[in-house]
C-alpha cells in the first residue's frame, strides 16, 4: 500500500488538480491544506515540496501544474 | 471509465513521473513517447500540453514536474 499525500493551498488550480487526483488515484490521499494548516508548510518544504498544488507519492514529489509558491503561502 | 493519457519525452523526469503515475492511476493510461512519435507533438498541443511530462485525464492536462518543453521537443 502506498502513501499518498496532496498538499494544497485552496486556490483554483489546487481544487481542480485535487479533485482530479483524488478520482484517479488508487491510493487513499491524506489532504493537507497549507492556507489553514501553517504548521505543516515546514513538513512539505522537508519533503521537497517547492509549489502548489503538489502530490508526494512513497517520498517523491510531483508538482501539478503550478498554483503558488509554498514561500508564497508561507507569507499569506 | 476516464480517459488517461501520459505524454513524455523519455528523459529521466518524465520516466520517474512515468512509473510513479501507472503505478498510481486506477485508469489504463495510454503513453505517448513525443521524442519518438513526432506526429503527437501538435495533437499534445492541442490538448493543452506546454511541458512533458504530461498527464491528460478527462480532457485536462496535468503538467507533472517539469522535463522538457514541448517547443523544445519539437526541435530535437
Amino acid at each position: 500500500m502506498s502513501k499518498a499525500k496532496f498538499y494544497h493551498a485552496g486556490c483554483p488550480v489546487c481544487t481542480d488538480a485535487e479533485t482530479a487526483m483524488l478520482n484517479a488515484i488508487k491510493y487513499e490521499v491524506e489532504v493537507v491544506h497549507l492556507g489553514q494548516d501553517k504548521e505543516s508548510i515546514d513538513q512539505a518544504e522537508s519533503e521537497g515540496v517547492k509549489s502548489v498544488p503538489a502530490l508526494v507519492l512513497d517520498g517523491k514529489v510531483y508538482h501539478i501544474n503550478f498554483g503558488a509558491k509554498l514561500d508564497d503561502v508561507r507569507k499569506v
